[in-house]
Parts: C-alpha cells; structure tokens; sequence
C-alpha cells in the first residue's frame, strides 16, 4: 500500500510575513483585457497578462518571477514532450462584493502537488514559492477575476520537465508556472455519464492519485467514445472488475441513495479532491449521513430501478457540483429524478457562499489574499 | 477486449516513388558534428544538425519540413504541459561497410505510433509523411550515424498535443517531429532488474499498450528507488496480484527456462515490441523451442531455485538485448548463470547481423534509404 501524507493545517499568518520580496515583477507594457468578452467565457480559454515562471536548475528551485503571458521555449528533447512527466493542480479565484479576493483551501492545494511531484518524480516545489507565486501574480491581474455569477478566474499551477534528453529517467530540469484563465463554467446544461465498462483510468500501484497529465490524456480516447454515444464524461470503473466507482476523470463522484449521501474512499487510484472532502464535511455540518465506502455499480443500477437513487453528482474544482441527470450502463440509460430540495443544491449553495465570502467559515477554509 | 491492427506489410516500391517532393528543406548554415565525441556517446543526448516538423491544423497534418535543429515555441496552455497527450516511437539508423544505410521495420514502426495516436486521441499520421520525412532526414544527416560497434543513430519520431486551453480534452492542434541522436548502449554492464510488487506500470483498459508519454513518467519514481537498492530497471507486474511478468518499461522480458524460451504474450497493458516479435521470429528459425504466454513470478523464483532459469534478457530497439544477471524479488537477489552460448548473444548476433546488413534477411525486415 503507498503512503500519503497528511493534509496538516499550517500557520497562515507566519508565511504572510515575507510576502513581495520573493517574487520579481515584470509587467505588461499592456493589456488584454479590454478584447475578452466576460460575459461569455468558455473554461480555460483567455489568459491573463501575466503568469510566474520558476526555474529547477543545479539541484534547486530558482527565484520566481512573474512576466507578462507569452510564448514559452524548450529544446525538442525535453522530456515533457517524450515522457509525459508533469503535475498540475486547479484553483480559482474569488471576489466577494467588496472587491476583496479570496482562494479556498490553497494549502492543501500545495501538499498535493508535491504529493504528485513525488510519485512523478519531480522535484517538491517550496510552499512559499507556491503561495507567494499565487499571491502576487493574482494581485497583479486581480481585474481578470470575473463578476459575473458561475464565472471565477480559474488558476492552474503546472510543473513540468525541461530538461533534455532521450534516456526514459527523470529530468534535470523543470518548469514550475502558474496561468490564470477567467473562465465560465466546465459543463453547459445537463450532465450525462456513462459508466465505463471497457477501458480504465489507473491501476493499482499506478498514478491515479496524482494529478498527472498522462492521467488525463488517457482518458480522452474513451470519453470521445461516450461522447459519440450522446455522454458527457465516463465514470471509471476499477480496472480489474469494472464493478466499482472511482471517479468522473474531472470530478470525483457522489451518490444519493434515499437520504444518505455516498462516495467511494480515496485511493491509490483516485485523485483526493477538495471539493470532494470539503463536501464531505459540509454534508456532515447539515446533518447528511454521510458514507465513504466502496460503491458498486450493481447497486447504483438496483437503486436506480427501484427508485431509491435520489441524486449522483460530481464535485470538483472546475466543475464545483455538478449534478448528472442520466446515467449509462452496459446499454441501458437510467434518470435520475429532479428534486425540489436536492443535496446537490443545498451543498452546492453552502460552498460557494463560503468561497465567495457571502457566509461564516466555520472550517477555516477561507484564504484571503 | 480491446481490438489490435494487424501489422499488413506494404508495397515498399510504391512508397519510393514520389520520395523528395513531399518535405520541405531549409539547411543548416553551420554543422556540431566537428565538437561530438563519437568514441564517448551516451543514449540519447546528443542531437544532429536538423529535424523534422510537421504541425496539425485545422484539421489536417500540414506538409512536414526539415529545418536547423532548434527550441520550439508552445504557449503556455499548450495540452502537453497539462495532459500528457503525447506519443512517441524508438527506431536506430545502420550504416554498412559501404556506408549504405538501412532501417530495421519502420513500417511497423508507422502502425505503431498510429495505433497509439488512436488510443491517446492524436490524429493519426499519413504514412508517406513518416516514411518520407525519416528518409529525408536521415539522408540529409546521414554522417552522424556512428560506426563504432554498439553504437549507433537513434531516431525519435514524436507528436504532442500544441494546441491550447485548460480543458480536459484532446487538443485541435498537434506537432509531429523527427529528431536523431547518435547514442551509445543504453545500459552499460549488467542489468540488475527488480521485480515490482508495489508499484504497477499500466490498467487493464489503459494505455500501457500505447507508446504514450504519461507511461514513461510513471515508471520513474518505482525505478528511482529500484535503483536505491542496487538495480537498473523495474519488471512490471500485472496490478492484481503482482505475479504475472509483463514488461521492464524500456524493454519487453524474455526469460529461459532450461532450453525454453518463454515470452509474456502482448496485451492492452504490454508494449508490443518490434525487438519482440523478431525475436521470436529469429529463435524459432534458429530452432530454439519458443513459448508465448503468461509467466508468473513464482515460476521464475522457482526455476532460479532449481537451476533450471538459464537466461532472462530484455529486447528492445533502445537496448537492443540486454542480459540480466540478477532479479531481485521481495528482498531476495537471484543470479543467473554465465553461459558460455547464450541464446542472449546468438539472438542479439542475429538480428544485429540483419540490421547492419552483415547477413542474409531471409525475413524482409532491412529497408534500406
């Protein structure tokens, strides 16, 4: 069994303390942002006028710097492009009505990055690098973050291997950066899945848990497959029996049967999302029952006929809640009923007034910048 | 069940007539080749005068040209830093004693990245382009291929996803590029081989079958700590029950048991290795009993055990054959014997003698440029 490491609470206030002396700025001699049309922002398609930029040379992290958003330049044998070797994490970024700008729980966003740096290899990135990277490069272009209601600005720190060479081992050399994307929400209108039965996202012993980007492109061939079939995005089965639910690929999975609230345990297969455990909390805050327990597909589809499936829906960074109104097995499409009262919502409701700083933080998850 | 494209061998003369029309060339002004230590070549980090880019766009795979080896330039949203979507092939260039220079089955090389590209969601590449553009290229290269025993000029063909944005799905703009690399072994001495019980390399309905980038990287951290302990490579087990022999990453397993020849037959988790199959091939010409099918671990403990395990050995196009002389399993090191008439060396000798145009190909495997 791989070991992960715990998500330990750190003192916030004794790493505000060094701010802006870190990070050097060079700005944009102009903007963009005058050409984007913020009412109709697809997800993750406009960048911002800057991004930081960190260097992994000689055995260390370089001081990083924030540039203005262009063009980046590598060797062709650099290893991100043969061997896949890179980690990201998604964030946003919010604004609450008195222009005061807010993250949500960025620390643990920072242990799982180096939770992915380790199992890919890649070299840990400092916690005040990370967090002061943010800090200053969302400051800088905090007139990207959009107003408008289910916009955010989505931020999306990635580290990847610079350095050269054919020989299938580590790099030397890597690029830590951080891009902001104003962008609209992940799925338009309803959300149908299909639960895969065929293909898989990770293996036992493999790299589910980390946000690693083979782990994506992996999965597009098969989504294209669902696509086709009239789906949105496939829930992944366990790649031995197809008889266990995993995750969405882009969200982990959430299911209501009568009023208990269901998702399956984390794994080395299955990425810990925040969304996810701060799901799980809230739920548990609003009275929900609440199980982390293995999830059958037997009883998905048994509930499903027998009326007791009430709701199923993704949680996510990029996709926040995202309620799934149908569900696809071996040929067979299953509706989920719409209801007045939903989990979805009412969970949806909480955790985004306590991003956008519209209610009490009773958990502590709240980061002003 | 995933389904395989059969390997169809093609009309070779067809493809040779409109050579030289299809890819443009813009030489270099100047050449390295002067300041490379071809007696002193590592693998794979040594790159020559030009290579070849072709870029996929609105649809369609636009002409490939040769220019100067140099960076290239990606946006920052460019898929291959977040998604891993990313494919590659192995192949060497051989020159003969009349400097006449000849590929070792680049057809099947084509089928291959084709077949990665349809799981990894990459258009797939026209077969002129890739015939044409190796040739092209390595004609135009040709006085890298080094002509020392051992060595020899790697070729690297490669697409990645260029296209741009955060969402998790393919990209609508991809690059194909050709770069060589004179290179020496890729292991130097004895290969020391770990066979994993933690760790795994692929899913049943994954892409490990995919020469995808994101398999490469996973490797690295179980192979780091590997070599902690002493070894060179991981033999990856299946992610069930840790006891069937699959591959060791760079290279597919053969191992001999008294005068078998026992190889672990291909899967939708095992690379199908051009090294492989004509291995196979050879050792069936050169009537050694061959054997295609699963291997468990406990087998080859126990035939280390009772000295009935005479050979394990890798093949691939990077390590040629490469000889193991120990496999280490839950903590025990097993060595295996010194022969004096390894099926390892009259194998390696065989196929060796048909790459470099030393022997009959009694198979049609040489192609020459």
């Amino acid at each position: 069994m791989i070991e992960f490491l715990n998500f330990i609470p750190l003192n916030l206030k004794a790493m505000e303390t060094s701010t802006k002396s870190l990070i050097s700025i060079e700005k944009s001699k102009t903007s963009k942002i005058d050409k984007v049309d913020f009412d109709n922002l697809a997800f993750g398609s406009v960048f911002t006028d800057h991004m930081l930029v960190c260097d992994y040379k000689n055995g260390a992290w370089e001081n990083p710097k924030i540039v203005p958003y262009g063009p980046i330049t590598l060797d062709p044998s650099a290893k991100i492009f043969h061997y896949g070797q890179s980690i990201f994490e998604g964030m946003k970024a919010y604004k609450d009505i008195e222009e005061a700008i807010w993250l949500f729980r960025p620390l643990d966003n920072h242990k799982r990055l180096n939770i992915s740096a380790k199992r890919m290899a890649i070299p840990e990135i400092p916690e005040n690098y990370f967090m002061e990277g943010l800090s200053a490069l969302i400051t800088l272009d905090e007139k990207w973050i959009p107003k408008k209601a289910g916009s955010s600005l989505y931020i999306r720190p990635f580290i990847f291997a610079s350095g050269q060479g054919f020989h299938a081992s580590p790099a030397n050399e890597y690029k830590f950066m951080i891009c902001l994307a104003p962008s609209g929400s992940y799925f338009s209108g309803k959300v149908k899945v299909l639960i895969e039965e065929t293909y898989s996202r990770s293996a036992n012993g493999g790299v589910g848990y980390a946000k690693a980007g083979g782990n994506y492109a992996g999965q597009f061939y098969p989504t294209q497959l669902a696509i086709e079939k009239g789906y949105n995005q496939v829930i992944w089965t366990d790649d031995n029996t197809h008889e266990y639910i995993e995750e969405a690929g882009a969200m982990n999975i959430f299911i209501r049967i009568n009023d208990t609230l269901i998702t399956g345990p984390t794994s080395d297969r299955i990425l810990d999302g925040i969304t996810r455990k701060s799901i799980i909390e809230i739920a548990k805050d609003e009275n929900i029952k609440v199980e982390v327990r293995k999830i059958t597909v037997t009883e998905v589809v048994e509930a499903a006929k027998n009326g007791s499936l009430k709701e199923m829906f993704g949680a996510g960074t990029a996709a926040v809640i995202s309620p799934i109104s149908t569900f696809g097995h071996k040929g067979t499409d299953y509706d989920l009923p719409e209801l007045q009262e939903s989990y979805a919502t009412r969970l949806k409701n909480r955790i985004t007034d306590i991003q956008y700083n519209r209610a009490e933080d009773k958990f502590g998850w709240r980061y002003k910048l």
